[in-house]
Order: C-alpha cells, then structure tokens, then sequence
C-alpha cells in the first residue's frame, strides 16, 4: 500500500530533492498535495511530475496563474493561506515539512494530526517554538522524524541505548567558510564570502548562519526538543568533510555514530521511509577513498554566535525563541551590507540579554510568534538605518 | 537484583578486565563461578577478589593446589573437566565465556542453558561451530552478546534498522604490525616481530593472526553468525587508530558507525550490561583531541590470509572450521620458528583445497571437533620437522 504524502515547500530545495526520492519510489508513495511560496511554475512542475491532487501557493496574489499552469490537469489548486491549510488538513499519513523560516511555523503545526507522521526540515517549529511544537505532537500520537542530517544521523546513533545512558549527544559542523579565517578577517569578512559553504549548497540565510556557527546553535536547540537532552548533554564538533553527522556518547564509554555522504536524499529517504529502509540508486561511502576525517574543537571565541546559543538553550524559557528571532534580523542586515560580520552576535546578546518578558517558554505556537515579533522589534532598533 | 554471573577464563587478559568492570559494579553483579586453565594463584586471586561461590581449573592436576590456596575463604573448588562442566551447570544468568581456543568450545556451548545470556569471547564458538552453536543457542533462547569490539559495535550500528536493509557491515582492522612493509619485507618476519600489536595487547596466537588479517578473516565468519549476514555482506576496512570498530551501510546510503577508545572493558561493560548501559569511569573519546581517523582498503595481496578467509566464508560448509584449524597449527609452526610467514597462509590454502569431507556445516559441536581434527592432521603433515 503507498503511503498519501504532503509536501510542504515543494518548490524549494528540500522540496527537490524529495521529489527525487518519491520519483524513485513511485510504488510507495501517493502525493496528495504539494505547497510553495511564490513560484509558479515550479510548483505547477512539482504538482505535474508528482501527480499530486492539490497543489497551494502561500502568495494569494499567485492564485489565477497557478491555476492557468494546472489547466487541463486535473490538479486542483488555491493560494493564500486558506488554500495552504486545506492541503494540511487533507488526509496524508507523512508531511515533510520544508518550508523555510517562520512563515513554515502555522502550516508545519497545523499539520500536527492524530497517527500522522511529520518529516521536519522546519528549524522554526522546533528553535521558535519547540516545547509547544513537541508537547502538541506528543497529545496527538505524532511521529516527529528529523530531515536535518545531523538529527537524522542523531536519531540512528540514540537507536542503540536508552535517553537515560546518554552521556553527550553531539552533532558536526562543517566549520563553515571561515573555518581557518582569524577573527580579524573574519571581523571584515562580506556576506558573499559568507555565503559560500563549503560542502553543501543552500538558501543564503542558512548560509550566514553556517558561517557565525548559529546554525548549529539553533541546531542544538532543536536536538534538545527532539530527543530530550538538556543542554548539558548537548555539543558541537567541527569537522570539515562532513561525514560524520552526529554522534552519541553513552554512559559506557561507547559511541554511536551516523555517517553518510553529504546529500540530503539520504536524511529525506531515511524520514520518509517505513518499516524498511527506501533502496537510494546514490554512491555509497567510501572510506577507504576518501582516507580521513578531521576534527577539532568549536571556537567560540571566533564564532560566538555558537556561546550564545548554547547560553539560550541553557537559559531556556523564551530565549531560544528570542535568540533566533533576534538572528534573523541581524543577519538580514549583514546580508543588506548595513552591518558587519560580529555585529550579528552583538545584536543577538543585547536583544537576549534585555528581553524583559515572562521567564517561561511559550506555552502555544501564537505565544511564541508574539515574543518572536517582539525580539524582531528589539533587534531592527539596534540596526543602524541603510 | 543483582544478575549472577559466571566467568569462564577468569585468569586471562579478558577474564581480568572482566574482573575490574565487576568489581566497578558491586551491587549490580553476583559472581556464581569462576574457571581457569592451570594458573593456581590467578585464578584463586580472582576467585577472592570476586568473592565467587566456585572456582574449577582444567588442569586436573592443580586441583590441590587450588583448593590449598582457598582453604578458610568458604570457597569451593573443583579441577578438571567435569569440575568446569559443574561451573557451568551452576546457576547464573549470564556466562562470560572468554575461554581461548578450541579449549572453550565444550565448555562455552555447556553454558547454552535456556534465558540465560552468553557475553561470547570464544572465537571458535563461532568460527569453528558456527551454525550447530547459533542453532542451539536460538532453540534453547540463550542472548549472544559479543564481547569482541568490533562485533560489539555492530551490534549497536545493527539496532538502527532491519537485516534486510544492511548493505554492508564492516569491521576495521588496525593493519597489525606490517601494514606499511613491502611484500618482501613481510615475507621475512620473524614471529617476535609479527607479535608486536599496535594497539591492543593481546595474547601471542592471536597477535599473528593480527599480522596475517587471518585474525579479521576470522571475524568475518563471526559476524556471518552472530548476525545472520552472508558473505556478500561483510567486509573489512584497515583503520590504524582503531577508534571506529565496525560500520554498517544502509540500503538508503546511511551510515551506522560502533566507536570507542580501544579498551577491553567498553565492550565488556556492554555485554554484561541490563536493560541500562553500566556507567563506566573511563577516558571518554575525544576525537577533537585525536584529530584525525584515517582508513585504507585492506591488501589481499600482502595478506593473503584474509582472500582465505572470505572464500572460506563464501565457500561455507565445513571450510571455514577446517580454515581455523589449519590456521593454529600453522601459526604454532611459524611460531616456534619452523615456517615463514607467507607459509602460513599456504598452509591453510592447502589443507582447505584439499580438504575432501562433507560439503555440509558441522551440524553439531561434536562433528566441528573431528573436522578440526583431521583438518589439523592434515596441516601437520605439511609443516616440516623441527
């Protein structure tokens, strides 16, 4: 029996790429309904090749064209965020979950619903507003599996003991593009050398952030709310070739680990799989060709972004949520040329520090996009006007 | 409740760190019994330390002098083989069965007894009784744990997923002492140099059989029974650190990785261990502090041994007990200086080509002993005189 599957951010890359692993599995999954932003005719594309039933843009405006591009398929579609929940709500066993950034947060959770499986690529749902995030998928009997490589790898390597044996769960970086840079060239650095990164290609929000090392902040956040470990059972390693993804460190002294070439199919088949594992027609890890994989410690001193995530995590309540908030527009300005490179972590620690509201996390997803606006509000005051 | 325990090879390198992961845990473990070959004062040191209710020698004829060195501690004694079979048959809910050699086999199948676990040291369990030895061991429900490192860490990279999704599994090899000498050089080593480990100390027999890859060759067949995977499925992988100790590829491409700091008591620990992992006060891995893992395709060419191995693997039946065999004697041979270390590997070529008995695995203990036999007569004929 195919399993029904939804895709919200078909358009974007995450989105690509698990068309490829459905086309390669056409025996096992239906597409019901596919979700993008703006792009016309990529989604139309998306829903054509997929065979989908529904296909929704976020952007109202896009409703008539996309419209146009389906005529004579039988794909219905709509625009506009009613259009978006009706192909949440429409029956699906697995949602991958891919579109970006806060705008992904009411889709990804309205897609909560009893017996479903969610395959998050969505940081925001769990980084903004995890403990609500996860308690309602908890209520609802909802399978939450991680797209993210590092929590992929991570939920394998947990595979092999109990929560309560683990000693330190820990995922990689790659060290991003200023890895060997000082932290004098780093001070000048622009945000077209900051956007270059060295193994995988992605948005070029995620990009920055891979370079200040937030990335992995917020991917430690998210780790805490995934598998349940505090913030001192939680680390980073970087380790330029990427290969190894996240490690567990058990009470033993043993430790488990998950590897894989970098390519996201792997963690999207791995989420999107059942019982058995999907077969990928990929080249396989070879170590003996690739010879050797490094590591070394994170520098926070270079890339405090990292010390202030770790901080947030450790303070939690609404921090995390305010901590990333406050990233987004700092790195908006970096990327705008308004600010330079550690004026981001400067932003994100005044913003974290001065936060005067309730100690608590929010309790529902509204709170934590209420608090989110707030520290956006705080952060845009500290950027100097373009 | 503390679970019972009996340690068979108490007096031996894996007996004694056994010992220290016991005595670590005090009131997680009971020791029943302990057993040893003919070393009186080890094994009755043991015997105290452990506080056991019975400790049984081999040697029938230290039988005195054991029960002298344990007079006024309360403890029973016993030597000889029905004195370990009483060892065996006491009750206790795990065995560690680290008995060396063919020696072990009798006693180690003894301690099949149903619900109980087995922490399995004994190579030639497997190696020489593989399939009559997993056939009881499942009839009667007795755990296998394995206590090698290498299998250990397979066994926690299998509990990510189903056998039928394994690809690969792969267990590293150091390379042992000759990993960078040339053909030639190799084919003029002595034993003393072949005995030289580069990363665990071990007993002489098994140190050449590190130098030849016989020793991975061995694990392989090992790992075909412990873990229910076909030649096809297994493979070695020279990693000289000896930090990763076994990997397992996934039909998505995923990546399972078993790692440790090579120290006995980890896989120890892990084999002894209930529902919870034993928490253990050990360094931690500290790959940042190592800095790099390298890895190399293992040499056939130079370790011929291990192209012997995997075709005896492949080959099935009774070959891969009369490999073993040939392989003792031939290592004793080289051993006391009588064959080069390339004969060592003809030898064992010969005798499997030559061997003319049943196609069919052993389909008991018994019968894996009388090819053993033969399989050793075979290969004495080919060593020459001392």
């Amino acid at each position: 029996m195919p399993r029904s599957l939804t895709i919200l951010g078909a358009s974007g890359s995450i989105g690509r790429s698990t068309a490829e692993v459905v086309l390669a599995h056409r025996d096992e999954f239906q597409v019901e309904a596919v979700v993008g932003g703006r792009n016309v005719p990529a989604l139309a594309e998306a829903a054509k090749r997929l065979n989908v039933k529904f296909a929704a843009l976020s952007d109202e405006r896009a409703g008539p064209a996309l419209k146009e591009a389906l005529s004579g398929t039988g794909i219905a579609s709509g625009a506009g965020r009613s259009a978006v929940l009706e192909a949440v709500d429409r029956p699906s066993d697995v949602v991958l979950a891919a579109i970006s950034g806060t705008a992904g947060l009411e889709p990804t959770h309205a897609s909560l619903k009893p017996g479903r499986r969610i395959a998050l690529a969505n940081k925001e749902s769990l980084v903004c507003a995890g403990a609500a995030f996860m308690a309602d998928a908890r209520r609802l009997g909802v399978e939450i599996m991680p797209v993210d490589s590092e929590h992929n790898a991570l939920e394998h390597a947990l595979a092999a003991g109990l929560n309560r044996d683990v000693e330190k769960a820990v995922i990689t970086a790659s060290g991003g593009p200023f890895r060997t840079w000082s932290q004098e060239q780093i001070a000048r650095a622009s945000a077209k050398e900051a956007s270059v990164h060295p193994v995988w290609s992605m948005g070029s929000k995620i990009n920055i952030d891979s370079a200040t090392l937030m990335n992995k902040g917020l991917e430690l956040i998210e780790a805490h709310h995934l598998f349940d470990l505090e913030a001192e059972r939680l680390d980073v390693l970087v380790h330029p070739e990427a290969i190894v993804h996240g490690l567990v460190q058990w009470a033993d002294g043993a430790v488990s680990a998950g590897l894989a070439l970098p390519d996201m199919r792997v963690p999207i088949a791995n989420a999107l799989r059942g019982q058995e594992r999907l077969v990928m027609d990929l080249p396989r890890l070879d170590l003996a060709a690739i010879g050797r994989l490094t590591f070394e410690r994170a520098d926070e001193a270079r890339f405090p972004c990292l010390a202030l995530a770790k901080a947030a995590l450790q303070a939690g309540g609404a921090i995390p949520t305010v901590l990333n908030a406050a990233n987004e527009v700092a790195v908006e300005a970096y990327m705008a040329g308004n600010i330079g490179f550690y004026a981001i972590s400067e932003i994100v620690e005044a913003v974290c520090s001065s936060f005067s509201g309730s100690g608590k996390a929010p309790a529902t997803v509204a709170d934590a996009l209420a608090i989110d606006g707030e520290a956006r509000v705080m952060a845009r005051r500290l950027v100097p006007a373009s």
